[in-house]
């Protein structure tokens, strides 16, 4: 009898406290197809008891800028033991490798190397990577297939990792403690001078993010109210200059008229109330933007 | 033993017989970034056990009207227990309340209160009102934060009533029964004129639904092929009269041509086969749009 | 003490081994109203144990080609059990059947038998349909609506047959092992002229994809490099011709330029590299939509 209640104890314990079986999917797929089923269908095969999520799929197609951005704004935020997959793969077929990377954190990045883990890697710190052993984290019967690495590798070893059909080292081979990564402006304070690059447009609103943390900003002594001094620029062009009241809330300043703010991720942003700042001033994001502030105290 | 297959029996029975762990999420947050990635980052780290749903993340930015439209039209068809999380918030940052709404046939719904429950607090009814308590109900580390209320407030409560850390009486102190609401033709019949507001376009199709339920257009003894003269206005404005047949299909009028029909919500609704209403007589929708009907039986 | 232990067993383990409890929904429902998420709480009413994915809400309105095309490119990826809703339906309210298609490979597809069923009924065979009885299998209370089949006969029969609530036999009486088609070009070689139907876009990257399976293409005895001769066709109008390399990657082609490959289906396809080939050539895709292709080897 003991053995007997033993063996059930084990049987409902192995789930009930098997906590990393989530996969959190990411592509430049778009909605609109069937890919992104595709890749779900091949993960719930592997096992019935992952649990499926989705960070984005609408990442403008090519843009590894914004899949580093993406991962950057959300990986932090999941459990320990979460599986990101992330397919943004301009280079699909050339020699790039495909990687998992593991944060110290405790979550995996199931990516290619192709500057996708540049800001993630920075922020939350590599523990470990490892590339993709194809020889045996490949679907079966997908050898013939030249495209569809979402599917075939990615989705395939992301549901197995994180159903733990293989542990990380099965994964392949250990690489190096570095990933590929993209150059852009780093925060810093010159001369009284804050320099930043435009990590992300807020889309859906229009707010322009930057990547100045709270901290560096704070060393100039803001006050709301205080005035920003702001020039925009494209690689070395200068597309514009706003000055915006650094405020507490968006309603702190007339409808349509600029403000800065710190947004959720404690980040200098730039904003109009109740309007979209990318539109009327015609800025972009990605590494080839970039901010210059200077801040005047109000009187 | 005995107590051994007890601890057993009592382990597997409270998850199979708790129910209400779905929380379903609405926002005006679209999908292209990671905003709803993290509030359920956010909620599966409360408890693994929550299942997440989404109504629609693409409300249009700052449309409070079609927020309350879009949970009246889903929230009755889920259990009781679940818990709705509806993030559109055009006044965060000032005076109004963060609050949940318990219903009468005991959905829960977690959001600002701004005119988002207009509609449901209506028709299904207030059981309850709590003001949530940020002292207790908001994400640990997320004080120095002012903006991002839907993941460290709003997702973050749900998660924790959803999954049982906190009962209701948890979430904060009783409000009275009553709601911000936002005024809009009530459907009624005066004198045999129909009066009734558009409550939201069928935006897929470009249909036209109105507020008016079968019951009140049934006192006009409407039989199909019955001849509905229709009058659409914006605000004061009347922008277009047409003239449809109450129809049982849509296939019963040709192709291109208008039918008036009940929607599946038993509401009065417009339409062009196979065309969009909405697009060729340039109608909208909300609290700012309405119509007046006659109908005149068919000879 | 047997009994009783006996008795948990059957209760941990009646769970753990039922494995069809998986619903995957299509429609052109679109993803910004209330309509999938009705569905799903209607479905989630029905056992709180499924598990609800999505194919795609975003099948253009109406367009049942493009419907099939969706289901045949991701049936297959999952495991057999899994049951898909199919709800793009412009005849609702006419005579067109609601049935359920059990598949040769295992899966379930509930849809209007529309054409919906032409590719999927065609590549995995039909190994029964049944039509849905609506006097048992339909929401209750929902008899006097006459509009959203999706959510009260689909989305609540396909969520009944997922959970075991109803055997496939209790979906209603049997129908002939045939479904309603859409007529198309078939893939075919003739006097070394290759033909075949335009199946689909992949609309987020612009490549075209036609319905000519590796194995016809390979009779040609094709290597990297060969030029394939390719006119298109809607209807019997020519549209453009264009020469293309058969390529084994997108990068071994000049930016812009076109190239030929095998897609992740082992089809046939046509892109250029980083630019959209349906966008420059003004190319569609359909049952009206075709190619004629000659291959000359590189010299």
């Amino acid at each position: 009898m003991k053995r007997i209640c033993l063996g059930l104890w084990l049987l409902i314990t192995i789930p009930v406290f098997a906590q990393n079986k989530m996969v959190v999917f990411q592509s430049d797929f778009g909605l609109k197809d069937g890919a992104v089923a595709a890749m779900k269908g091949v993960a719930m095969r592997v096992s019935p008891d992952l649990k499926l999520y989705d960070l984005t799929h609408e990442i403008p197609a090519y843009n590894i800028w914004e899949a580093a951005y993406r991962l950057e704004q959300t990986v932090p935020y999941w459990s320990e033991g979460t599986v990101f997959v992330s397919v943004i793969d301009p280079g699909v077929g050339t020699e790039r490798k495909s990687v998992v990377l593991k944060t110290n954190t405790g979550q995996f990045i199931v990516t290619p190397d192709n500057g996708t883990l540049t800001l993630v890697a920075a922020s939350l710190g590599i523990a470990a990577i490892r590339e993709i052993d194809e020889t045996v984290n490949r679907r079966k019967d997908s050898g013939k297939s030249y495209t569809f690495h979402g599917r075939d590798v990615y989705a395939y070893t992301a549901a197995r990792l994180a159903a733990g059909t293989i542990t990380f080292e099965q994964v392949g081979p250990p690489l190096p403690n570095r990933v590929v990564t993209i150059p852009f402006q780093q925060p810093v304070l010159e001369n009284g001078l804050l320099k930043g690059n435009i990590a992300i447009l807020d889309i859906q609103y229009g707010n322009i993010w930057t990547n100045i943390p709270a901290e560096l900003f704070n060393q100039l002594k803001p006050a709301y109210g205080d005035n920003l001094h702001v020039s925009f620029f494209h690689n070395d062009k200068k597309v514009t200059v706003v000055d915006a009241p650094y405020s507490e809330t968006f309603g702190a300043v007339a409808k349509g008229k600029p403000l800065a703010y710190l947004n959720s991720l404690m980040q200098l942003s730039f904003a109009l109330n109740q309007d979209s700042f990318a539109e009327v001033h015609h800025i972009g994001s990605g590494s080839e933007w970039r901010v210059e502030i200077s801040l005047s105290h109000k009187k």
